[in-house]
């Protein structure tokens, strides 16, 4: 190799599945998959690709305009307009390959190497890695878990405590990936507040807001349009994660809006043609499926807490399972999850460790009801209640 | 905004059509669109993605690992294999979004701020950009225009003369995009050379490799297979360039595999599964509808060229074309090719500046022979003779 690797790579984990590999290739038949965020369901009737057809569309295998199909941005825009009760401008819109491609392009328009990013912990797992792949610093807050997340007074106060000279942003993410969390009002507020008083980008992770099981999220763009980046995607709210189309709306400075639309044209070049379309015809006939969606999702999870004695989610695709004291003795926090992880997996269900959604978070599992269907995931969620003796 | 934009922002070109907006919009009908570089043929038959049923693909929607389908990964390598009549080791293969996405993981995966890649102008308008996200230099060598390419040893010392001490690869185009040229074995063996002898990384943008109209071009990769990355993509070739489908092949080194797993896996989370499906397809049946569309590229090519005077293209889907000396007189370069450029679009015309392609190459355009059928591209070859006086 001519030159040893940035130093910044290392900083990026592996798979997080590396020490469970040999194990999942060892097993008879393939474990229920509830390791992923997926959904088991696929699109709404009519948004499968296969509804596509050429003679209707005929420049569907050709480019589009790297930030995103007009018609899909406009019928975007109208739709978030609703939802939020206030006007959304297109112009603010730009479609992604996914919520990754959003923030993988936020975070390389607006960090330079060192600046530091305020995660709120436990975390999605993947957006430490976006924020170490430009050199940056992602600070982890683990104030999700154990227990609910934060008051207002208090989120407040430990979000602040954490900004330091080199914060540019926090990531904040609701419903939440991996506790099922939905904040409410004043807590958004918590957080909206401290970004204004350090003048900080808030990046809101949306992806869940099809999936709260408490009626619609508070809308936090409108609270702060002149610093948030509010993601979404059609991967969870419209099952169609493989297709890869997300999107973010913007801060309304055309010079961010210069930066991302560089960034998505030269990461990707912007969301796959059919997938644009799909998530157009979504948007246009997916709401009923949204709701039986949703509802599915709302009563999996609930049984699956109950059964597990946990908390039912408030939204979102996971349960997020503490199993300090659960493992063999005399083993470190780490081995003793791999050890349980490794009867489930035994048992026909592979989770996800929850190292993957923060460092303090070595005694935990995280497991999602949506990416099996509902018979499957009660059986795996059997299976892991056996393995806890629970 | 919160902190001003990080500084390598600023040297990525914006849209180069933008001086042309206002004149785009005010058409009365659109332009012919032959300043992208697409293709009219829509894929293969079978290949559409109306084709993916999802009763014979039951998890279409869902999520594929990043890295790519295994079975595109195997049959690629086979395809690869057969292509350059030598193994080719899937396990350095991965699948990107377009071969946009590949060289975006290779920029952000090998290259440090302040690194330097030469690349041969003129050049595929991304590159520079590409380089440029990640704070790195790209260093233009206006190797291929005006004039056919170098002989060996002019391009050998051309090369080794731009190597400095943050040198850390050289970008290569064959079939290239815009000249049309097709490097013979020779030109290909001084290229290595250079990177041999200088230890640096070959980035080999392949994604004409199916429009050479001399024969397959000389393979690059088992020239140098432990410094070369091997880009190529499903758009040119398949007609599918919306899907957003390309590949990288990897120098063996698992470090190097690791590190592009990380840049693809947090830039887009890879590229959409229909498309990888679709791409699939296009290996297994598209050989008859690849035939058909180069021998059409290779006669639409030459017909364009000599209504230009310019010599026949060898491959790819542009003509280059030199424009000094055809403008108002008492212009700058940049003024005298955008005169040229609106009269284009007056005559219904839409041609890319040559400035696009390179610093270089102020009074230059690039037009596009694929992105529109025959009939099409004639007529606007017409208008263009007509616009230039020939």
């Amino acid at each position: 190799m001519p030159r040893p690797l940035p130093p910044r790579l290392a900083a990026i984990g592996g798979s997080v599945f590396s020490r469970l590999a040999a194990q999942i290739s060892a097993a008879s038949q393939p474990p229920a998959p509830l390791h992923v965020g997926d959904t088991h369901r696929p699109p709404p009737p009519g948004c499968h690709v296969e509804a596509l057809a050429a003679a209707t569309h005929p420049g569907l295998h050709r480019y589009l305009a790297p930030q995103g199909h007009p018609g899909l941005i406009g019928d975007l825009a109208a739709h978030l307009s609703a939802r939020w009760g206030c006007a959304v401008d297109p112009a603010r819109l730009l479609i992604t390959p996914g919520a990754t491609g959003a923030l993988s392009a936020i975070a390389a328009a607006t960090l330079e190497p060192g600046d530091e990013v305020l995660v709120i912990a436990p975390y999605w797992p993947l957006i430490v890695g976006i924020i170490h792949t430009v050199g940056a610093v992602p600070v982890e807050l683990p104030l999700f878990a154990p227990g609910p997340p934060p008051a207002p007074a208090a989120l407040r106060a430990a979000l602040a405590a954490a900004v330091g000279p080199r914060t540019v942003a926090v990531y904040l993410n609701s419903p939440h990936n991996p506790t099922g969390a939905v904040l409410d009002v004043a807590q958004m507020d918590a957080v909206v507040d401290v970004c204004r008083a350090h003048d900080l980008y808030l990046w809101s992770d949306e992806v869940y807001a099809d999936l709260s099981f408490v009626g619609p999220p508070p809308p936090v763009a409108p609270r702060a349009p002149e610093r948030t980046f509010a993601v979404g995607s059609f991967s969870k709210g419209w099952g169609m994660a493989g297709y890869r189309c997300g999107w973010v709306l913007l801060p309304p400075d055309p010079a961010l809006r210069g930066a991302l639309w560089k960034m998505v044209t030269h990461q990707s070049y912007g969301a796959a043609h059919p997938a644009q379309l799909a998530a157009r015809a979504a948007l246009a006939g997916g709401a009923a499926w949204q709701a039986e969606a949703r509802a599915e999702a709302a009563a999996v999870g609930a049984a699956a807490a109950a059964r597990l004695g946990v908390p039912a989610p408030a939204g979102g695709s996971f349960l997020f399972l503490d199993l300090r004291g659960c493992g063999p003795s005399g083993l470190s926090e780490d081995d003793a999850t791999h050890e349980i992880l490794v009867r489930c997996l035994d048992a026909g269900v592979l989770l996800a460790p929850g190292r993957s959604c923060g460092q303090a978070y070595a005694g935990f599992a995280r497991l999602c009801f949506t990416a099996a269907p509902p018979a499957l995931v009660n059986r795996a969620v059997d299976a892991v209640a056996g393995v806890l003796g629970r």
